[in-house]
């Protein structure tokens, strides 16, 4: 084994283009010099990311046509809007990511156009939860486009004119794409490290990968959901985070463990908030789990207080153990991050007796004397 | 044993003056027919709730001298704002109610000063939390007077005209009194009943009393701290609902268990929230607990997000175990409901490594990639 030099070594501009485990090295491809020359390792650290999804049409790489996944595009969305000016943009995708930036080129004065592929937006939450959600910008005159997707684009000159859909065209300015992201894997997957699901990269609570001396983190790897003890693919910022500190520490010498993720997510559009944490609706069915669900029509603070806003929340509960599964919010300012605490009730394994009699912050300006999230447990309790 | 007859008797303006469990009755005093008489029961619940503290000072009773620990003496003291309009009013005691009141008279555009005997106005959180309040109020023009305390009045007329404090004298149109509540447990007290700390009634966790067909709930009442397995005093809506419940539940019947309290609370001074949670000052002295202290000076969104605001949070871990014992925070909008996460986490027992690895909600509208809770555990748990 080769041991580099005390210091770190920063190499800007050089892609890996080879990973070879069995001999500790990869291989570097300088993309200045355009050279290529190996490094050894004694660890080596996989924290490749994700990268958008970008469907392969006629058009795709119009410069008109924006990516939202890192600083860079961002950036160039940004630096493009107070250039160009468009009076229209169409967002594809209706995720977290697509609502973000809907609300942010809707402030913007905008006409904005949301194409959703399926019959929802946040495929993430329920349908009633979505509904509220997508009413909200309905009423503050984004077109939201459900059942609708994209089949390709009219274009000249290097720039899209129009957004080509299954239900016709749609004349636009700019087109954002938020369709997702998929995991960088690749270099892993050609060293023969073993993927999990939906090409993450499959890892330890340690954040090893199958092979000795590689570890992994972040949105290239998989993530542990700790509700269904099955891995999955959670690529959010937070997790990233947790993972690399995770592998960091254990590169470092100490035993850290990622105990995994509950699946929580967060966005909102102006003042409507919607969050998400537990199991998803496919994740239950694969799972084969009976559930019994508990939804109420709450509000954020008592209905006499100033700025009371509705607060809707489901709740789902194992039947017959009465554990809890999966937990929705939408609702008017403060209700979203009030997912939190059902996301480390889900940590802590509770059940809905246990949700019950929660001891959570009561004053007027911030809630009822029962959290619309505890009665929504008390009637998931009922049925279990 | 007396069964009474199905339905139910409400009597109004009846006032309850002796029990004899011996006897299964309760004597009751009809206070428009002035005249006694006595019920058989067998089950009595004891809801007597809490009664403002008042000190025994000349001139307490003077007409424009207001408790708000009722609905009858809000509207009262509501009433009298709008008949009187008083140019200032002397709120005295700084605790959440105190601070609630000031509020919302400081609204109405009357001049405020608070009284507070102790040296920091919110005594169930640590002075550098409390201070970030009390500068909150002072900048917004509330004359918040510290290490000053009630002696007496100044009064003609039946009505006050000045307070009278260890510092001197404040001419005032008005007093609010919130120096807290005091359990109403005589009637149990004089039935033998074994009382608990601060002359709550003692209850198991079914809420039965030390006398058998005798039940008691609410401010009333005790309730153990799942934190510290100790009873004490929680005089909050939430907690009587909760012990209410249990109690009407094991009456009618079934089984039902109150797990016991955290001690969580909340309040605000306009955009100022402040809420804790867990174990006060003195009981981790009183129980001898060693603890470490992890404390962080935050942000309530990334600092590029409008609407950032600051947040501060103070959590406290068992040296050795890591074991969360306490959690305080103060901050602006959004900060002080994250209190619940700590709440919950408490009733989970959870360590300062559980709290890392929390799976919260993240998107820049709502917090930064790492919560400031979770900072502060993550710099708790370096000194565990």
């Amino acid at each position: 084994m080769f041991r580099e030099k005390q210091g770190i070594n920063v190499h800007i501009s050089h892609r890996v283009v080879g990973l070879f485990p069995n001999e500790w090295t990869i291989q570097v491809h300088d993309l200045i010099k355009d050279k290529e020359f190996s490094i050894q390792y004694d660890e080596l650290m996989l924290a490749t990311g994700a990268r958008p999804f970008r469907p392969e049409l006629d058009g795709i790489d119009s410069e008109n046509i924006y990516d939202v996944n890192s600083v860079v595009n961002g950036t160039r969305l940004k630096e493009a809007l107070a250039k160009d000016r468009p009076a229209s943009v169409v967002v594809v995708g209706g995720g977290y990511i697509g609502i973000e930036v809907v609300e942010a080129l809707h402030l913007l004065g905008i006409k904005v156009t949301l194409l959703q592929r399926g019959k929802q937006i946040m495929s993430a939450v329920d349908s009633d939860i979505a509904e509220v959600l997508t009413q909200a910008m309905i009423e503050d005159g984004i077109d939201v486009r459900l059942n609708e997707g994209l089949v390709g684009f009219e274009y000249s000159g290097g720039r899209v004119t129009a957004v080509v859909t299954n239900m016709g065209r749609i004349p636009t300015d700019c087109v954002v794409l938020g369709l997702g992201v998929l995991p960088r894997s690749e270099l892993a997957q050609d060293a023969g490290i073993i993927l999990g699901p939906k090409g993450t990269i499959e890892v330890n609570n340690r954040q090893q990968t199958s092979v000795s001396g590689v570890w992994a983190g972040g949105d290239c790897a998989q993530a542990m959901n700790v509700v269904s003890g099955e891995p999955g693919f959670y690529a959010m910022g937070t997790i990233a985070n947790k993972q690399g500190r995770v592998a960091g520490l254990n590169l470092g010498g100490k035993d850290a463990i990622f105990p995994g993720v509950v699946g929580t997510a967060i966005t909102k559009f102006n003042q409507m908030e919607c969050a998400r944490t537990g199991l998803g609706e496919k994740e239950l069915e694969s799972l084969g789990i009976e559930y019994v669900v508990g939804k109420v029509d709450g509000v954020t603070k008592p209905r006499y207080y100033p700025g009371s806003a509705m607060m809707k929340v489901k709740v789902y509960a194992e039947r017959g153990s009465g554990k809890m599964l999966r937990a929705q919010i939408v609702g008017g300012p403060g209700a979203g991050k009030r997912i939190d605490t059902a996301a480390t009730a889900l940590h802590a394994g509770f059940s809905m007796d246990d949700m019950l009699y929660l001891d959570l912050a009561y004053a007027p300006p911030f809630s009822g004397v029962w959290e619309p999230l505890v009665i929504a447990a008390r009637l998931a309790e009922k049925q279990i």
